[in-house]
């Protein structure tokens, strides 16, 4: 028993000759979050403020395909979505359709706490989240920014905010750049798909740095408490295979890393699928059929890892 | 091996009491759309096609929360939902925030089809209907419908049209009604467990007619493809009955309708949940926990059943 933490920031053909300049900021970021996440664990916080937590900052970070940094719509204009569950209860809540919240993650909490709903969508959920708005004096939020930029003390919940911005907030000029060429070649994108150009030395592989998905959270106490959090990945919904994972463990006695691993490597196309997985017990594993995945994760008996590629740990 | 249907109309506190003329048109109704199903099998239809075109009718029924009949949203509106999946791909396409489309189903099964994509929503979704909007000339359109009705030929697919109509066609006095008595109440509705008032007498239950959930549709032909489709049902994708059904009979080898009763009498809060399952041999099972469901099915076999109440067919 003990508390564990799995966090990811998308899988995909991530060349391992990605430049430094693109590598290291997204290593950073990984290294960061996961130090919120782990900080805030320590400090007691339940999962549910953890995952939310941990989302939040990759929300919050350009480099990945949720909140600032999401994929475009054919529009140019961003729909973020993201989920939220805990495990003790099975409630859950989760949002579509959210142009104008910077953390589409913290009104999905809301959604599955003041609601008798599970979902709300677009309209609904912004008109929602402007009713939830709750107000926190400038001189606390900044205070509690820096608090947790700090990775020192994480504030009380209160004083994360429930931030609007304008929606430009989440249009990074990369993504204007993949909107364009996806265009150009008539395909939609539906994550970070559509590769940036590069001078050929740099990709080993004809879809450049091609990432799926978006980013998730998972999160386990030293009671077992579980709680999960993601901003979703649209083909993957499809494979269910958080529930495989958790049904081969149950009904075939499989350990989490088994299970895990025999969804990824025989229930999922190849080179489609990456998971982040903890177990009631603590156990982490994070398998993935794709060149890549971004991710990080520790554990209360102090095992701690980045990683993006396979059997590669970052520095 | 054999073909199989089920569909339901939802679940809940219905009682035994409910009077003639409010029972006696939802058992038509589930005897026609059983009759559609069947036809459309034996005429040699793709589960896909036949799930599609039950949920078409279930739709158009007033009497069942999807479609015209659909529970409304605070603001009187309607925002519909639908899914639909194919067993043999695990292809998938779902719509949220419908709102002038007749058929929300049609709508999903072309975002499976047509593009990348698994989900689109509200103005997104509404606008790609439209694109995809065939036009059917009217005198096809109308011969279509009645050949539909007399329950003699279905018509081919592209016959079925993707008719637009104003929203108000969705909404029903009985709903108007719903909703008023749900504001009065201060409560939010999320289907029909708002009763219409009735007579003291004519219901043995607190909370009358009460009705969770909304409409779907299961298949399986001759050859083991399924097909599956439904309007969702909020607290129930919770619970991932299906999935766990699924997982029961593979890593447990249990048998369709010991994995359907064990899910719904030990996975599912009392009360709640019903489930209209078929297995790939072409067994039929439709258990549920409430005091009744809105349901039919029929196998190759010759069996054939419609029904409300536990143990109590229709005549």
């Amino acid at each position: 028993m003990g508390w564990a933490i799995a966090l990811h920031g998308g899988a995909g053909d991530i060349p391992r000759s990605m430049p430094p300049e693109r590598r290291e900021p997204r290593e950073a970021a990984l290294r960061h979050c996961l130090q919120i996440g782990v900080d805030a664990i320590k400090a007691g916080r339940s999962p549910l403020d953890v995952v939310e937590l941990v989302v939040r900052e990759l929300e919050d970070n350009p480099h990945f395909n949720a909140g600032k940094g999401s994929v475009l719509t054919s529009n140019g204009t961003v729909e973020m979505e993201a989920c939220i569950m805990d495990g003790n209860t099975k409630k859950c809540g989760a949002v579509s359709g959210i142009s104008t919240v910077k953390n589409a993650i913290s009104v999905a909490r809301l959604v599955m706490e003041k609601t008798p709903h599970i979902y709300l969508g677009f309209d609904g959920a912004e008109a929602f989240a402007r009713e939830q708005n709750y107000s926190v004096p400038r001189v606390l939020y900044c205070s509690s920014k820096l608090l947790r930029a700090s990775s020192w003390l994480i504030p009380p919940r209160e004083y994360w905010g429930m931030e609007t911005v304008d929606s430009s907030h989440f249009i990074t000029p990369e993504n204007i750049e993949r909107l364009k060429q996806a265009k150009a070649a008539n395909r939609v994108q539906i994550d970070y798909t559509q590769p940036i150009p590069k001078a050929e030395e740099e990709t080993s592989l004809p879809n450049g740095d091609s990432q799926i998905g978006t980013v998730g959270c998972v999160v386990v106490d030293g009671y077992g408490n579980l709680a999960a959090a993601t901003s979703t990945g649209e083909a993957i919904i499809r494979a269910t295979v958080a529930r495989d994972v958790a049904a081969l463990m149950e009904y075939k006695g499989l350990s989490l890393k088994d299970a895990a691993t025999y969804v990824i490597e025989e229930c999922t196309p190849e080179r489609t699928a990456g998971l982040i997985a903890v177990s009631a017990t603590g156990e982490v594993t994070m398998p993935f059929n794709t060149v890549g995945m971004f991710r990080a994760c520790a554990t209360e008996d102090g095992d701690s890892e980045v990683a993006i590629w396979h059997d590669e740990p970052c520095d």
